[in-house]
């Protein structure tokens, strides 16, 4: 068994899958049961309140199968996720949230003075929050002191699918906290999913590279497997690299 | 169903393994088991063949079930890996084989003028070579022209674990052969197999990976994973990359 | 001409090498004149100011050709900096000074809440403060409206000469902001500091990489060289990549 | 000094380049002069002598200051190669030629096989054949028995500026022979020449970074202190690459 826990809560599969990206809501639901996700995170300000008789989200993924996680996503100030986030508290009851606090809308990053800050209040007022942060072994100590519950770096722009930029960021922000620590952007194919986990990430939150996919539902299965393989290959601890070749052991020569 | 074949034979898993690295046969044989691998190279130069008493790999990785393919590990010219794998098809019939002809035991690259000359003898004689190469895609087609069943460029030196270094060479290869393509070397970890699978490559073959791991049973199940989550993120097609961030769909606002 | 300014101040290498980690100060010197610079940098808690008979750094390197650009290392909250840097203002009337606040020493990465507010507080009282930061494109912001005179993010841990690990991040900061960008720690050998210059920056700051050389001087030089390469390579304007290759113009064909 | 030698003549440039893609001779010529280039390549089969009252290069980069190396652009088989090569030296005396036999145009790799037997016969007629071909440690030791001056890898698909894709093969390459080994393709920018430098090259050849670049005369002078850069650093020996930060020397704390 090899589970990991956020906030008290134990999960076998470490790979949070988002939603909004997808053809529709019968696709989106597809690629989780295929990615085996026992998270998706739904951004709060995107959901359609206004229309009872639109379909929703609930119809499709079974909220009492897979947890929701509420984020969010579109939220430039900490006032407005803090806000954000006590709308869906008293919507759905949800206290284990993801928290994003953008910068602008270019490069999608975090501001991390509003995010530090809204990590404080939300904590107080008894959230667990996430937080989607800058790949900064200090920022993810300060997050940590503030009342996070799981570390939440960048590996590249959201929706880039650049891959992960910087492995001695995670790595050192790995090593410096006791959180989970799980990439949450950047990764565009499975390899770079594998990778974040053999840095001794808790996990990968992934949105765009399963959505925008020829074949979501193909490539959320690939997800699931790269992200299984990458925890393995971590915890079976690879072998030394070397400079020059190493040929197999000495022949018996007998031919 | 994705399988694949090689000089007409089919199979479902993309791995392959090496021997002659591990602890004893039962560790060998334990991974091979973990890893799904429905082949495994053995070096005909390392098989005990003088003491009918001593264990044999065979007691413990069933012929019947999977699939040895004699290598000519050690050999340094032609002539001793031609002589080399008659000697094995006259023990033990093979004729799908892997033919390396090193230059020199430091880099433990190959030989290709030797290598290209003993493909074509060993076509001539009916054998089925699956060729350990640079990753060069000329060389390659003249591979495909002299008889090479299969096209196995090294990622790096054999042993080294530095992963595949020229993405580039092995893409091109894949592109200008109808052969299967299989990363031969190099690999040392998972996200370095799904990566090779990524490229469009047949399959992956490994030994010190899996061998030099601290667990090298896990670390199989690990390379089977990674193999197949790369062979899917292959096929499912993935993302383009974009210079800038990309937001989820357009907010909806209600909130 | 290709001069850059920073704080009103023009200077024509874009090189800034920093001291105290050289055998002598006649290393030091050599070093700096090797390097071109016109700015050094150095450690305001590490001069020696207690003993006057001691030898010191102005008497190898003239402030009156090289502007010294005092720096706060070794501070590791923002009183600690300001006090730092008014000590130095007394002392020698500067006031274009390097702010790093620093959050831990395994990592020596910037803490990022406490090197805000310092710039803050330091360009109220007239401080023109350049600021040692991580790669994060909406702290550079907020660095510059606090009123920073230079953005300097880390391409790697301070001494560490691992490169720039990331170019993305360096390459949105540059798009970014009005101010002057130098990549102020990582770089371990020439290419890297080229390829710095080559993102868009004005300049790049390092002290490791020369002083721990084999030949600091020679090193030196190489950097100067690197620095100016990698700026003209920027202004020239690179190739497009191509995904395969591209002859020469068509042959004439004459022979 | 820092001098190198081929075939028993000495140069102080290290950087090596090419003709044929300039908008005019003139330019040509300029962009020679700033590359502080003391051999360019010249296409023999590109050349024009037809019609005699064309301009030709020479009028704008004389041969007596620079040494022309013809080359083999364009050659597909070894017959070809060496037939190119004899009117070069019938028409203009060279025996320091540059022999490339490609081996297809999609990827304008290098045909091995017809490469090096093209070297044995060049070298038996008394040419000094310098020799582009594949990163292959073990084709480089071929080429020398068989007569190269030179080794030339590719570092990437010609005129891609993809930039060196490995770096251990041009290692092993320069451990590996006694000749001096140039990187004859794929750099796109200057770092790309320092880094091919760094690894122990004796120098760099190129045409398209030069020539595509927007101001080709600017990068030309980029390119010469990228290659100077490059060599000074690999001869002054970089630091060492840590894990973890490394601060300057211990503080003296005095203040």
């Amino acid at each position: 068994d090899d589970s990991w826990t956020v906030a008290g809560r134990t999960f076998r599969s470490r790979l949070i899958v988002g939603t909004g990206k997808y053809k529709d809501f019968a696709q989106n639901a597809a690629a989780v049961e295929a990615s085996g996700a026992e998270i998706v995170t739904v951004a709060v300000r995107r959901v359609n309140v206004a229309d009872p008789k639109a379909p929703m989200l609930t119809d499709y993924i079974d909220p009492k199968k897979i947890t929701y996680l509420p984020n969010t996503a579109g939220c430039y100030t900490g006032e407005e996720a803090i806000r954000t986030l006590r709308l869906a508290r008293e919507a759905g009851g949800w206290d284990l949230v993801k928290l994003e606090v953008l910068g602008e809308a270019k490069t999608l990053y975090p501001d991390m003075v509003e995010t530090l800050r809204a990590t404080e209040v939300l904590a107080k007022e008894g959230f667990k929050p996430m937080v989607y942060c800058v790949d900064d072994p200090i920022a993810a100590k300060r997050l940590e002191d503030a009342g996070a519950v799981a570390i939440m770096p960048l590996g590249a722009p959201i929706g880039s699918g650049l891959g992960i930029q910087n492995r001695v960021t995670i790595r050192l922000i790995v090593e410096g906290t006791s959180l989970p620590v799980l990439v949450d952007a950047g990764v565009g194919t499975a390899s770079e999913a594998s990778s974040a986990m053999e840095l001794g990430c808790a996990g990968v939150l992934m949105n765009t590279a399963i959505a925008e996919a020829k074949n979501p539902v193909m490539m959320a299965r690939a997800m699931k497997l790269a992200v299984e393989s990458g925890r393995l290959a971590y915890r079976a601890g690879r072998m030394g690299r070397r400079m020059y070749a190493d040929p197999s052991s000495p022949l018996a020569g007998l031919i």
